[in-house]
């Protein structure tokens, strides 16, 4: 099955919003055994839509279009789709009904204009929206499908899950692509791919490398009747790749770093702090976008000056001796952190996130210290970039190196 | 002058990343006086980048391409270009000499494979990429104009800049596009949409809102013959608006809160720290997120339990009495964090970051304190959301009430 995307939204041809609707629809095919050709965005004009949507008709068998359902004038996704269709929009009673009865729920009363939201044309079925007014069109007609979806991401994606992707499924006939990700750090995309070389050349599952902000990705991707299957074909290669990178994987598909660390702290009912300087909190806050951290997370310094630092219990004399940016430093820092929160793991960050030097290091220098119980250690993480990626690249280190240092505790 | 947007590349029609190009794009243009209608995505396919090209030129003034072209097998922009233009590539000496330096002063040799680089058709001149090996090919034809430029977004944004526009400025007559962004935090859409109401009949410039991470975003929107005269548009209906909305608006344009309250603090010569249990760091990050910042941030402290509150001087007594996540407490946190690190104002965030209540308060919970000297206070700023969203706006509401403690004082 050929399909195309269909964005609709003035602000998205002026730039104002970028279109993550696509991608995420783009991203949901393969595993349904639908492929995806094109595209597009359309601003909100019932002339151009219906254009691009009879273009569509002609050379895809599955159009999906988000936007343009709302009440207002500017809302002429429905109109584009009867004109391309040749159809006539009408009212449809029990829509109508559905409609007041959202509005009167939230006791407001319904303006007139969103009567336009109960409409649908002869071809076209209603698919409902729980969360918002406007209901989206599954139309079925000389073989081709066009499912038409609300804009905002949160109705868009939960009318996909629970009304589009059923409907595919019972039409879909052909191989499915399933993939799964296995995620790397600590080393490069470019040794990522000569490590990889010998099993690069398998076509099912193919192998891609992606640089990411948490290191080094592969895809593996399979292609095959069932899911079954493609987890079959998978998973000797997938073995393959864990004997090759050893404990640089760290994480498969949805898992993340935090994740990883919050796991590992659990199962050994150890408790965490952190110290960091230039990543200014950064560190803290990402360990506790996990839900349930309070569990292991006791607290951390953000310790942007020296004397915060001495004041949470580094020596001032290692400070002065090596600087505050320094291999010995980091390590006291994950120490302290310990102490002053009464924790049994410490981790910390101390570098130069920029754009100035420091210390005549320029920007880019991190260290990363460990400390649980009598041990501890320090490593140098340093690398280029901007402030922001700085932030981001340290605090990756950080938790990468935390849950190495853990699982080999 | 009519444009289109085409991004190319496999991995978009995937979802394996979201287009910002097109959106950088898109919003750059108004700018320019260009009206965008279409903006599309294709694969990395000969056939149907060259027919997707096809239509754009019978329909459009203005092509602007993105990605498809690296030096892989993959990458056939070029190709798809000369199709649809019925034109023959070459390869061009020069071209390929400045490709051969680039990567003896890399000391690396050249693969083969990148003379592809080195092409051009005739109708096109090439596009310095100074910051990668693809350079870029500004065609026209027959009244109409084909920009090709690389897909990663640095080389991209640096040949627009560069390159393109000052090509396009050239050869555009008609009106031009500006717009100015106020932003206002503290109101509701619908509350900022009535207040604004007596002016939104306005027609040059247009009023829009727009609700964002950061509050409601009024955009005013001017079309006249130069920047100038737009600018003299936006003025008086600007001056109106900060009449009604006064210090609900915090900022303009690029402006940030963390921007804004790094420029209160620097003006008075004052010092800053933070404590924070329900934000977890990100208050004390997103302050850090300015270059500079450690001109006026001590640092501060991520209190996750009751225990580390009371250790960095939150007294136990408030705690018992009021409950960790109170306005007691908070304001008590704000003042510790000024004792604890030296700061001569104080900023604290205490709440429930969810999705488990806490004391009996459900997630969402939040409350603000603010200390400087002898004043302090604090404010309940509770909202519904995910644990993700209560993070972020809990860190926009205390960087908001903290520029405005700081302005009032």
């Amino acid at each position: 099955m050929k399909a195309e995307i269909i964005s609709i939204g003035t602000e998205l041809l002026l730039g104002q919003i970028v279109d993550t609707n696509s991608a995420y629809l783009a991203g949901e095919l393969p595993a349904l055994g639908v492929d995806l050709y094109y595209i597009s965005q359309v601003g909100d004009n019932t002339g151009r839509i219906a254009e691009v949507l009879r273009r569509a008709w002609a050379r895809s068998d599955l159009i999906l279009t988000t936007g343009g359902l709302g009440p207002t004038d500017d809302d002429v996704t429905r109109d584009a789709v009867a004109q391309a269709l040749g159809e006539e929009m009408r009212i449809v009673p029990e829509l109508e009904e559905h409609l007041r009865q959202w509005f009167s729920r939230r006791t407001v009363a319904m303006p007139e204009r969103n009567l336009k939201q109960a409409t649908l044309v002869p071809s076209a079925q209603s698919l409902p929206n729980p969360v918002g007014t406007a209901p989206g069109w599954w139309v079925e007609k000389e073989g081709h499908i066009i499912a038409v979806m609300p804009g905002p991401p949160r109705e868009m994606t939960r009318m996909w899950r629970n009304e589009v992707v059923p409907r595919l499924r019972e039409r879909v006939t052909g191989e499915i692509i399933l993939s799964r990700t296995l995620k790397t750090y600590g080393v490069g995309e470019g040794t990522v791919d000569e490590m990889v070389s010998p099993h690069s050349r398998s076509s099912n599952p193919t192998i891609g490398t992606y640089a990411k902000p948490d290191g080094v990705h592969l895809r593996l991707t399979a292609k095959a009747p069932t899911s079954e299957a493609a987890r079959a074909l998978i998973a000797p290669v997938e073995e393959k790749l864990r004997e090759i990178f050893g404990d640089r994987i760290w994480g498969a598909d949805d898992e993340t770093l935090e994740g990883a660390v919050g796991d590992a702290l659990r199962s050994r009912k150890l408790t965490l702090a952190t110290m960091e300087s230039c990543t200014g909190g950064l560190l803290a806050s990402t360990i506790t976008d996990m839900a349930g951290s309070s569990d292991y997370f006791k607290g951390g310094l953000v310790t942007y000056t020296n004397e915060a630092k001495i004041a949470y219990g580094v020596p001032a004399q290692l400070i002065e001796a090596h600087g505050a940016v320094s291999q010995p430093v980091a390590q006291a820092m994950a120490q302290a952190a310990c102490r002053a929160l009464g924790a049994d793991v410490g981790v910390s960050v101390t570098g130069v996130a920029g754009p100035s030097s420091l210390e005549g290091k320029p920007p880019g220098t991190v260290f990363i210290g460990l400390a649980w119980g009598e041990k501890a250690r320090a490593h140098d993480v340093s690398f280029p970039g901007q402030r922001a990626v700085v932030k981001r690249r340290a605090t990756t280190a950080a938790l990468f190196l935390l849950r190495r240092f853990l699982q080999q505790g």
